[in-house]
Formats: structure tokens, sequence, C-alpha cells
């Protein structure tokens, strides 16, 4: 049985299925809809997406697959192995025995405890509703302020100021995608997004959100921002009531403590995506990933070991990449600021280049950054902006969980033509940078 | 000593540099001008390269390195280690000494011996002069005939489409892109082509080329094509006339006999390039690659190695892209049809998705072949059509030479955001794919 039916439970399902064809499967899911696409809001909001709706999915046909939407889960009882479940549409409730349970509930948006956060027209950026509610207020809004500069903050910042709005974006950490980017590469971004006219500021939390009953401004220590829409995008909490009155473990980090089999701490109970710790590739340490893709492999590796199978869930690059204003941004590993935390003695090179060569029009900017751990030489992080970047991290990430050193990206066999890219390609630049530094 | 300042010629005067701050550094170029962009000759053709003269580089600054244009060398006395070299300006001749010598005299257009192929408006595409006649004779051109459908031939064909010419493109084997594409992804290039108005025949050999001065038309087995210009795309042969009269040994590909540092059978002699063997990466016997990006690997390596470094040139897996009225085709490794050839048992699978979610305007089609051996699960070859084909294929090159399987495919780490590509990685679906069928 699996709980929750989004990129984890759909994936543990279909995988599950694929591994045990006897095996009876169900999935419960309390929305009252099948699975919805979450990373495309902010592009329904600013209306790349044309409709909304489109986001919602009817349910994918899996064969022998039991899907019941519309029904939470409200107690396991671990003891008898039962899900107490319920219907919300009928309010009827039951019991279902289960061999091995998923837990995929996934996250929700999370409202920091800035005084005023409650105020009307102050919305986080998570869920269909949040995403109506904000199409709804837009036409009598016209200054936002968005809180918090990770990829859904600067992809709602873009939307908004897409729909015309004068928009704010404030980042209490020093530079905007932390955590993705060192500060360096984060000037690039805020270029960018000054140049589409976001004010971008950082080092700003946020004080306090004022007005009435909606918001009027923003107020950041020395500074207030006049605002009737504010989106707070500063990341999700995980939906684990149901884990928590379970009496499962929790680590560090307060997700799911899984073991890299993503067993809970009850062997019968797996939990994949959002909900579900998982660790550094570098460190072994627990983290919190909270990302689709790794949702996907998560539920796929809970998918197969709960039917029976036995896979092993790896360490996460955590790779990343997002889109300002069609500047595609990406990265994966650790950034040189993460990786001199974690105690790595690293170099790191950055390269300016372009997307195709000089005599080809249309060629756009491409910047690289490549972290590489001095004494083995191993790639640890890169960083990419520009056209084609989500698929430079992607080799990169291939690299680095293959324990590549910088000396064998400097030797990657690539390809040319004049009108895709260009003839000496942008990370073999980038390695041989930093192999004039090392 | 370097001879030839092409990707080859130059990549070698760098790394030559970079490795041996003292060494005397000469290159010495036939052409009257430093250095050209072949490949983006189509591109000047179709237009979409304004202005053909755009593809010549000035020399590139070298510090440390004497680089003379329009100077060729008519002979090499290997007892003597010198090389006569002849000013084309003024004629003047005189002899040079060297301790190491590098050719990387390239490749030469080559007309296959098809009765009519010296009629006026046949020509090749390769060097500056190609281009600037074609452009010359498009004008008064109406009717157009392809010979070759390799990624050149392609190019063209669709260069000269989009200068509204009527264009029938003919290959002698049964599928287009032969060695880049097995005949089922061919299909998708051939409709393409089709679709964009290039009539695409398949196994019509060229029996002759009709015409009195100027061409007429161009003869298959059963059909004759009308024409007033033919591009004949068949491939280059190697420049290699002074390394024969030097007596250098040469291999089974008529190019220059080299070892795995790219000395050739005299030890004071490098060669790189078009000019030089390059090996097949799964087999190690020697064939012909003869790309821009080859060129520039192995002028690395030639240039480190006669520099007093030590740097071995590994196998090449020919990863190749190639552009069809802006649909990407790229390759790398072996097809099916290769791999058979090489007498390994492969298992294939061909997959079709979009390049963005279904929900994100301006989802492209992508197709993926991905070729894997059944005995040890390695990936040996992948062939990818539509957007990010090259960095997707340039991802394969690094997984099939680090030797990786197609298990490791499946379970990659990718980043996701609507505007930029699919939840689930292509190449994963891929992997996939293949998994269900081993």
């Amino acid at each position: 049985m699996i709980i929750g039916f989004q990129s984890a439970g759909l994936t543990a399902a279909a995988s599950a299925r694929l591994t045990n064809r006897q095996a009876e499967i169900t999935v419960i899911e309390r929305r009252m809809y099948a699975t919805y696409h979450p990373c495309g809001l902010p592009f329904a909001i600013g209306g790349d997406v044309p409709h909304i709706r489109h986001l919602v999915e009817a349910a994918p046909r899996l064969p022998g697959v039991d899907v019941m939407i519309g029904v939470e889960a409200t107690e396991i009882d671990r003891g008898a192995r039962t899900v107490r479940i319920r219907d919300r549409r009928t309010g009827r409730e039951r019991q279902v025995f289960y061999d091995k349970l998923v837990l995929a509930t996934g996250s929700l948006p999370l409202k920091p405890p800035i005084p005023g956060v409650d105020l009307g027209n102050v919305f986080t950026l998570r869920t269909m509703r949040d995403g109506e509610e904000i199409l709804a207020a837009l036409p009598r809004a016209t200054k936002a302020v968005v809180v918090g500069a990770g990829p859904v903050g600067i992809e709602a910042a873009c939307a908004l100021r897409e729909r015309g709005l004068e928009v704010v974006l404030l980042e209490m950490k020093p530079s905007v995608l932390p955590g993705m980017l060192d500060p360096d590469m984060s000037e690039t971004v805020i270029d960018r997004l000054n140049q589409v006219g976001i004010k971008t500021f950082c080092s700003k939390p946020v004080k306090e959100i004022l007005g009435d009953e909606k918001v009027r401004s923003v107020a950041v220590e020395d500074a207030e921002f006049e605002a009737d829409l504010v989106i707070v995008a500063v990341g999700v909490k995980p939906d684990v009531e149901l884990a928590q009155r379970a009496g499962l473990e929790f680590g560090p980090t307060k997700l799911i403590k899984v073991d890299d089999h993503l067993r809970t701490s009850d062997l019968d109970i797996y939990a994949a995506g959002d909900c579900a710790e998982s660790k550094c590739f570098f460190t072994g340490r627990p983290i919190k990933s909270q990302l689709a893709t790794t949702a996907i492999r998560m539920g796929k590796v809970a998918g197969i070991n709960a039917a029976g199978g036995d896979e092993v869930f790896p360490g996460v690059l955590n790779t990343v990449v997002s889109s300002a204003y069609g500047m595609e941004i990406a990265a994966t590993g650790l950034t040189v600021q993460a990786a001199k935390e974690a105690g790595m003695d690293v170099v790191a090179a950055r390269v300016r280049t372009l997307s195709k060569p000089y005599f080809y029009p249309g060629a756009e900017p491409i910047t690289i950054k490549l972290v590489v751990d001095r004494g083995s030489r191993r790639v640890v992080g890169g960083q990419v902006i520009g056209d084609g970047s989500a698929e430079r991290v992607n080799l990169l990430a291939f690299a680095i969980k293959h324990q590549a050193t910088v000396d064998e990206l400097a030797r990657m066999e690539y390809c040319y033509a004049p009108p895709v890219n260009e003839c000496i390609e942008p990370l073999v630049m980038a390695a041989e940078a930093v192999l004039r530094k090392l």
C-alpha cells in the first residue's frame, strides 16, 4: 500500500508493479484529483502555461494498481498492520491491511513565523489552490514582494514581472539561489533579475508583513516595500503527521529517518519523497533533498524494495535547474562554500564562453563554475548558467557519481556543429581552467 | 615544429606551449589566411551565417608561438631533421630544423571518380573557395542535387533548400547518416527532410553526372535528376602527400599510422587530426575519425608529447551532431548495425518523448535509441534526435568511456524544471526501456 500519489508515490506504484506481478498494490491520495505539477505553478502564474488546470493530470493508467483519489489515511496501526482510511466525499472510514507500506506523503507549503504572514494576499506557492488564489489576485495587484530567492522564489518573481507587476525579491542570505550557486555565480543571476526589472535585495530577512486585512507592505531591518501581493517561497515542510503519530523515528533534518533501502524504523514501512531523509553523496550525512527528481528516484527504490526487490538509494547531489526569464541556471554537487563547510580543500575555476561559435547568430553567454577536490582531483560540484545548463549539469552529476577526475572531464569526447554548440565544449574549458590552477 | 594551423595544429601549438615554456614553437600554414571554420560552410551557404568571410579567423594570439601563414612545407628530410619550406608570396625557400615535428596537414575535399564530377557547377564543400563558389553560383541555380547524406550532405541540402532551390538528396547506402544512425532512427530524419521539401533517396549510388560544360543532371541506376548545381559531400581525403614522400608508414585506413602517443613510424614525428589514424574505443582497431573535435583532442595529445609531456590518445567513439533545418541529430559509439559487424551481442531500445512537460508550450519530440552490450550490460552507443541531443550524446559518450552500465544510466541523477526539460529525463526512459528487454 502506498500513501500519496505524487512523484514518489506514483513511481513507487509503477516500480512495485514491474518488480512483482502478483502483488496487490493500492495507492491512496488525499487530494480530490490524481496528480499535478507543482513545479509548473510559477509558469502558470506568469502565463507561459496558458491554463493552470493543465497542471492537473488524470491518474495515469497503471494496470493492476488500485488508485483511490480523495481518500486520506488517518491512522497507521503498526501492530495490526492496518491503515485507517477515510473517503473525503462520503466520510466513510475503514481499515485496510498492508504487508508493506510506502509513505509518500510529500510536503506542505511552509509559512515561516513572520508577523503578518497570515494577512490577505500573502501566499505560498505549492498547491493548486495557492496558484489559483494568486491568479485570482493578479488583476488587482500592482506591487509584489517575493520572499526567498531559491528556485521557486526566482521563478515566482519572474512570473509576476511577466504579468507587469513591480516586483521586489528579498533573500535573507547574502546571495540568490544560496546552496545552488556560490556568490560569484549568483551575481550573474542578480544582474539578470535587475535587468528585467526585478529589484533584488540580499541579506534582507523579512521582519514583518504589514497591513490590516490585506498586506500593505513588507518590512526588513532598514526598509519597507509596498506590496499588494506577497509570495513567500522559503521552502516546504514535510507532511509527516501520520508518521509522527505512528511513532516512526525522525532524523536530524526532521524528516522521516530511512536506511539505504528507504526502510523506516519499522521495517515494513518505507518512506520516499519530500517526507523522507536523503543522504549527502559526499559526507553520507542525512540531508533534505525535497526535489521532484529525488522523489521520483526514491519512489522507484521504495517501490522495488516494498515489492520484494533489492535496490539501494544512493547519496544525492541535489541536481537542480531553474529558469529566470528564459535564462537557465543549473547546479549539482557542492558549491565552494558547501565544500568548505564540509571541510574539503577544493579548487574552483569559472569560465565564460558562448553557446555557439562567434560567427553563428544567436550565440548566448554560458558561465560555468567547476569545483574540484584538490587531493583526489575529483569533480565535486558544478554550476552552469546559460543554454544547455540542465544537460551539462546532468553530465557533471554523472561524472561526480562515477568519481571522475577533472583530468577525465578535460579529455571528454563531445560533438560539435555550429548551429548547436561551440567547438570547444564549455565543460572542457572549465576543466582546463581548473587544471591550470592545480 | 607544426605543419598545419587548423583544429589539430592550433591545439597542438597551444598545448605544446603550456607543456613546455622553453620550447621554440613554429607553425607553418599553407593557406593565405590563418584558420577558418569548415563546419560553418553549410550555414554560410544557407544564410544563417550572414557573411562567409566571418568563418575566417585571424591567427589567435599564442604568446611564444611563431605562426607563418602562406608558407608551405615541400619536403621533410628525416635524416637531417629538416623541413624545406616555401613562402607562397615571395617564392623563397629555406630549410628549417626541427627536434620534434607534428603533422597536422588535415584533409582535402574528396571528389569520387564519378564520370562528370569535374563539370562546371559540381562542387565539394570543404574549403572557403568551395563555399564562395557555391554562393556565387546560387543566384542562377534553381535545381540542386546533393550527393551523400552524411552530416555535411544533409546540412548542405538544408542550406540550398533554405535558399529556395529544389533539392534532391542522394545516398548510396540504404539510409541517411549511415554510421551515425541505425535505419529506424534515420527514418525520422528522412521524414523531416521530405517535410521541408528535400526529396531524399537512399540506395541510389550516382552513376554519372551529365552536362556539357556545366552540369545538367545527375543519373542513378533507374532515374535522372535535373540539376544546375551539385554538391558532392562524400567525405574527405587525407592530405598526406608530404608524409608519403617522407616515407612514413600508413595504416589500413590509408591515414598516417600512429601509436597511442600519436607518434608516427618516425619517433620524432607526430601526426594529429584528419591526416592521422584514430582507433576504435571498442575494438582498438584503426579507424578514420576525421572530426573537428577529434582533431582538437589529437592536437592536444600530439602537442603535449612533442613538447616532452606524456599523454595518451584514447580510442574514439565518434561523437557527432548535425542539424537538419533546426532539428538536432546526434550520436556516439556503436549503432546496432556497427555493433553486429563488430561481433557484439547487443540489446537496443528506442523511445519517443517530449523535450518539455506536456503542459508547457513549445515541447518538441525527442527520440532516443540506446545500444547496450547484452553480457556486460554496458552502454555502447546512443542516437538522439531533438533539442538537447548534443549534450545528451556527450553524457552518453562520457558514460561509455567510463564503462557505465545501462543500470547506472537508469539511476542517473538529473535536474528538472518545466521550461527546460521533462521530469523524467529521456535518457532514463531509454535506459529503462532497454532494461525491460534485458
